[in-house]
């Protein structure tokens, strides 16, 4: 019997990677003129954001200062200070984008909600980020209790299940990363469902050998939690 | 009878606004050059962080954008490349500084623990900056719990007695920040009082008419508490 199920944010209750994806292929655009030879700027850029990651964090301001740091690396600092104000421009449309629900996302929560469950979001990046999501979601109301975090690992799923008094065996996690919502939620003894998004973004890509269920929608998730 | 004991974390705990200070010298130096009038490049610069706060929070991140954007700004456009990697080098720097506490906070926290307080850091800014300085403050395991929030109001600190199971009367937060560790505290039914840094940043200063204990040194707090 699951008594909590944690819900991830970005690419699970909302689109997300889709804004990276379109500011990156912005960036692309606006780098291209400046490099010689092969090089893709997208590529650079995450090893750049892989190498600031430990010190920014995940979020869009982190990733905001490593496009403008790729860009300046890779340009051989002829990229123009306007250019640098158009990626900070970016960086803003990403923070001020409106919340945009996944499809499926509202009638999962209140079916969820129907079945006495406490439901939890469980969500990495930027913390004033991440709540303005949570408020502008109009879901804030139906959550129990929402977790900002800066990694999603064993340690993080150990104290959200101190904090919410749950057993392991009674928290279902569900989210798109199977590196961030299902290895660590399995390795502590809960249980984890996978939820794909139709992108991924590359650090959050594991190869693994656990077994678990993958949904094709969160609409499927209320009868996978009746069934546990 | 005081149970637990809220501690705010940069400039009561550990040293910070100093940090931003060196660096916005830095940042004055740096565009001097660019401005013919009396332009003062750190008053552009508070005012820049201020239009930006709601959208990018509190922490070394946002300012680093803020700082960026205000180079641009105020230099019409002619601050090099290589001038805004040296930005972005000197938040990296505020970001990577080794945590230094201020004087008498171990001393304090020991004698806190004895006198079987729980203790709880409250502390607003960058999540996985926040969460690198209480690691690497070597306090972490004398904390009962860390509250990294991104606006200290009272709906803010009804949450955090909530989630301590905490009645107001019984929690003591102490601060450097009228506006945040105390006011808010009084207006929830709390206890607190302030422990002045000797710079605050502008963004923190209030007028109020409330009467609060001043301690000279977090030193005194533990005779305060125990005075309750």
């Amino acid at each position: 019997m699951i008594e909590v199920v944690g819900l991830d944010g970005d690419d699970t209750l909302w689109h997300s990677e889709d804004q990276f994806t379109e500011v990156q292929l912005e960036f692309h655009a606006m780098l291209m003129p400046y490099i010689a030879d092969s090089l893709d700027p997208v590529a650079a850029l995450d090893e750049v954001e892989h190498r600031n990651l430990e010190l920014f964090g995940y979020g869009a301001k982190g990733f905001t200062l490593s496009m403008i740091e790729t860009a300046i690396e890779i340009s051989g600092g002829r990229v123009s200070a306007l250019e640098i104000r158009r990626l900070i421009g970016l960086g803003r449309s990403i923070l001020a984008r409106p919340v945009e629900l996944i499809e499926g996302v509202l009638d999962t929560i209140e079916e969820l909600r129907s079945m006495d469950l406490r439901l939890i979001v469980v969500t990495k990046g930027d913390l004033t980020h991440q709540e303005s999501k949570v408020a502008g979601s109009g879901l804030a109301e139906l959550f129990h209790d929402v977790a900002i975090v800066s990694e999603k690992d064993e340690a993080t799923y150990q104290r959200i299940l101190t904090r919410a008094g749950v057993a392991p065996e009674r928290f279902l996690m569900a989210g798109n990363s199977v590196k961030s919502d299902v290895l660590p939620v399995l390795a502590v003894g809960g249980r984890a469902v996978h939820i794909p998004y139709h992108v991924t973004w590359v650090r959050e890509l594991v190869e693994h050998e656990s077994s678990f269920p993958t949904l094709r929608s969160i609409r499927e998730l209320p009868a996978v939690v009746a069934n546990c």
